[in-house]
């Protein structure tokens, strides 16, 4: 395992073999978005021990490395089971041109950290780790909501690109207190004073793994595909759809819809309504004769469709 | 028109009569999250002419005046044809004791201010709106990103209960400019250096309406319906749910599905899923036949079926 510097504009060595499907080669460089000692590495680096885990402080820079070839994979975080959606991931996965090659799914939990020999008592203040940009949401505050107004303390949005835990660290904060990974603990040497301190447990999180190239699925293997389409207007247009999958007995296991960025509403006589695409995760591999047949189906009413990839699915 | 201070804690006069359906009452209040001089504000007193806007630093608090009789109607954002859906507001909708009354689409036009005489050259900061809650996104920021990147300047979230435009007023900053409605100009007399300032254009938000009495639909008037249901697990349950509005040929003009904050995962096997609750809207009064029957053959299938609300659709 290898930590890399925060840093957008990623001047390593280019790499010049594609080793996206190569996971346990030890120059394997994914990248995420966040910093040291978050929940995002530390799942980073227990799906790949043998990585080089690269920060980015802006989603988009993460997956612009992977396109550029400079990074062979990126990590973005898709769904919680206390948050809901990641909508930003949803747009990114439209506007880049990587191929999800794996799901994985973890349960993720959250310590309060301080400096050694500092209680709950004396805590005032929490910082919540950066956030980079303003779609991503306070997450470690969101997902401790509960457990922090029990607290009675302020909380504070650190700004990009250092970490509240180092902030503690460095100015040897006393009365404040960070919710982190045990990771994080670690890497700044400050004590757990609380194990799960999130709200909800389990508090499980869905990350996709997205890679240049796509993987090569075999019928016989249990894989997930993921789609994106839009529809023209009609009457039961979204049931035409999505009876394309369920006639086949193809398991639907995420709708997501979005606004279409590029023409957000649509007119209806005199009436605007919202014009939206929609992200359908579905149970079965491409290489499988039913769901080639209900994306050829969806093809016919689609305005586009898109094979965002066809990948397994793992819980570590 | 009448603007009270922001406050989670209202103190005025209790109300003991029911206002909920009266909007043309000068003392009907209206409670919003957020403070004078934003968006929300500027829809609440467009919709509502004659109402008290009561502003709120918090979603919950703005709902808990209504449902404790303190106010008599709270708008939520539920969706913005340039982000997506408000998922705070969907949690809200189900953990609060309210009605939908009303659902009201506007197009919101957003400027870019500044002092007299500033000029967008001198601008070294741009100021957001402030967002009092961790799950709200700084939402003028993310309706306006690729115009502020191309301004290059600084972005800066403001603290809670201080509006930027308050700022910059009070403080007569001339290198920094906030984005807001053109109320919040008047109010705090700074200069429109742009309008239109956001990314997409039009930029419908949807608002819904909520009080604690339900309207009387008739079959004869154009309503929507929003309901929220769970589902037990099995193949197909989804398309059994939705099929028993299409196949009466009820329009479903929204499916939003969020995770089950009681119990966000079931387990299958070895496998742990996401469970999902269903937010489904749909173009019909409860009074109508075909939408009593398609509630009817729901409830049979569902874990819980709830109606939030069944009302009429306005656009100002």
């Amino acid at each position: 395992m290898e930590r890399w510097a925060s840093n957008d504009l990623l001047v390593g060595p280019l790499i010049s073999t594609d080793l996206s499907l190569d996971t346990e080669r030890s120059n394997v460089r994914v990248t995420y978005q966040g910093s040291p000692g978050t929940v995002i590495e530390a799942m980073v680096l227990k799906a790949f021990p043998n990585c080089i885990a690269v920060p980015h402080k802006r989603s988009e820079g993460a997956l612009e490395a992977v396109e550029s070839s400079l990074a062979d994979k990126a990590v973005l975080t898709i769904e919680s089971s206390s948050i809901g959606s990641f909508h930003q991931s949803y747009d990114l996965l439209l506007s880049h041109n990587l191929q999800i090659v794996q799901e994985v799914q973890t349960d993720v939990e959250l310590c309060l950290l301080a400096l050694p020999g500092v209680q709950k008592d004396d805590l005032q203040t929490i910082f919540s780790h950066p956030q980079a940009y303003v779609w991503a949401p306070a997450l470690d505050f969101a997902q401790c909501e509960y457990s922090l107004s029990n607290l009675g303390v302020s909380k504070k949005n650190v700004d990009h690109g250092a970490a509240g835990a180092e902030i503690i660290s460095k100015q040897n904060l006393r009365d404040a207190g960070v919710i982190g990974s045990a990771q994080s603990a670690e890497l700044y040497r400050l004590n757990i004073l609380e194990c799960n301190f999130q709200d909800a447990s389990p508090n499980v999180t869905r990350y996709l793994v997205l890679a240049r190239t796509a993987n090569i699925p075999s019928e016989y293997e249990q894989y997930k595909t993921s789609i994106v389409f839009g529809l023209e207007e009609g009457p039961g247009i979204l049931h035409k759809a999505l009876v394309a999958f369920w006639k086949r007995d193809l398991n639907l296991t995420k709708i997501e819809s979005r606004p279409n960025r590029g023409k957000p509403m649509r007119t209806l006589g005199t009436e605007k309504q919202f014009n939206y695409i929609f992200y359908v995760d579905f149970e079965a591999s491409v290489a499988e004769i039913p769901a080639q047949n209900a994306l050829k189906e969806l093809e016919e009413i689609a305005s586009f469709l898109r094979v965002l990839g066809c990948y397994p699915s793992t819980t570590i």
